[in-house]
């Protein structure tokens, strides 16, 4: 779309930006034909960039790591998915009020629906940093009870695990959960531990369900061995795209089909 | 050009965004594969939204009334072209650092230049307001010392003059000059004088050169008694696509050829 006076600007920050969300949203800008623009950008100064997101009408702002907690403070409203893990992703900016949102958590209550997870079920969750908030305080807020955070990081898993009324462990031990979530770099492509399994075999047997939430690959060593197992998995992949669309739809207003987000996500994972 | 991670933003403020910037710079990004993308903005909290260039990494702004004063103390460091008249149109942000330029002061210089103006001549500027003030000082700094500034508003005129070492009058009287300068909207698209002339057929007849700051029409009806009697004349459009060329150059680092900015022209007045 040829760029016009009154195109539309949303924006994200982050630490190290990335590309898949500049690739998504313009993507879907384009077959939508609607004008926005959508600019990845970094930040040494937050409330400065807070200040020019409301003073330049900059319509959203997708936020990531290191801002997610300190943006709180500096926006106009919460969102009960923000209030519900003290983080934000998400600022939707209407008229200089300034609005903010967790789409991570929104996105994972949706995949729990969608994938009818059930709440009976027992659940372990390994992690405890921002991502792991959102994801088990999703969990939480959709029923589930008996789950256990598995963490190395003894204080922030103790912490993590009080909030949700779960368990902490440092490691899985005897138990054999129905549900094992990672929410951890494991598996992660370029990691140290990129070839490494998040749940050991004798684990993934066992459960009925495995999602990881790392999305680069989408096939992660732990969903290679899930899918060779026969286990349903849930892919980290599945929680960008709807995270992104979430916020899509935030700032457009506009529910894109099925298929347009498809091929945006194909576009954007490239 | 894809928009990738790494787009470099570029914008304007203004208090009425128009389209020429828009187009122009992007079209010219096109040309020359620059990823660079070009937004146009308005503020209700100037303040705030200089903050943001800072903070964002926004790499230049283009800055138009109401802004044009103002913006000043909020700089870190004033061109010649500023300085020389305490008035900004452009903004480069270099790391964090904003320096200030006055590119409708340097396009003017480059004017007076390429048309060969010849400083012994007697000129007499019609305006009194900011663009007034960017061209009468332009004129002064190229060498014209016999000048008359032409204002209804007599305070702002006779400040404008006294800069300048220019007399002021509220009209022209029997003075003939060389050069006659409109820098008012009179003969502009749209305006209650759209159809007026802001020089007098008589003054036309006796002037070498006739220089209409109206851009649009860039053919004016000043412009058009100009060459229907054979003057010589410089027109708006002249300058406001060397001032946008000089903030590209500033932007991006790269001049483009003259054909390059002709093309980038001609997309932009559509």
């Amino acid at each position: 779309m040829t760029p016009s006076k009154d195109t539309v600007l949303c924006i994200s920050l982050a630490g190290r930006p990335g590309t898949f969300g500049v690739r998504f949203h313009n993507h879907l800008y384009a077959q939508l034909g609607l004008d926005y623009y959508y600019k990845a950008m970094t930040t040494r100064d937050l409330p400065g960039a807070i200040a020019g997101i409301r003073a330049l009408g900059i319509r959203g702002c997708g936020v990531s790591m290191p801002y997610k907690e300190a943006s709180i403070a500096l926006v106009d409203e919460l969102d009960p998915s923000v209030a519900a893990i003290d983080s934000l992703n998400t600022i939707v900016n209407s008229d200089g009020h300034l609005k903010a949102y967790n789409t991570d958590y929104i996105a994972v209550r949706h995949l729990i629906e969608a994938h009818g997870l059930d709440r009976q079920w027992s659940l372990a969750l390994r992690g405890s940093g921002g991502m792991a908030k959102a994801v088990a305080c999703a969990f939480r807020d959709a029923g589930f009870s008996n789950g256990t955070i598995i963490a190395r990081n003894e204080e922030a898993g103790r912490r993590l695990a009080g909030n949700c009324g779960y368990e902490w462990r440092a490691e899985v031990g005897d138990l054999r959960p129905a549900l094992l979530v990672n929410v951890t770099p494991i598996g992660m492509a370029g990691g140290v531990e990129a070839q490494e399994l998040a749940f050991s075999e004798a684990l993934i047997d066992a459960a009925r369900v495995v999602f990881d939430v790392v999305a680069m690959p989408a096939r992660t060593p732990l969903i290679l061995a899930a899918e060779a197992r026969g286990k349903r998995v849930i892919t980290g992949l599945e929680v960008i795209a709807l995270q992104a669309l979430e916020q899509f739809v935030l700032y457009t207003g506009v529910r894109p089909t099925r298929e347009q987000v498809q091929l945006a996500v194909a576009f954007a994972r490239i």
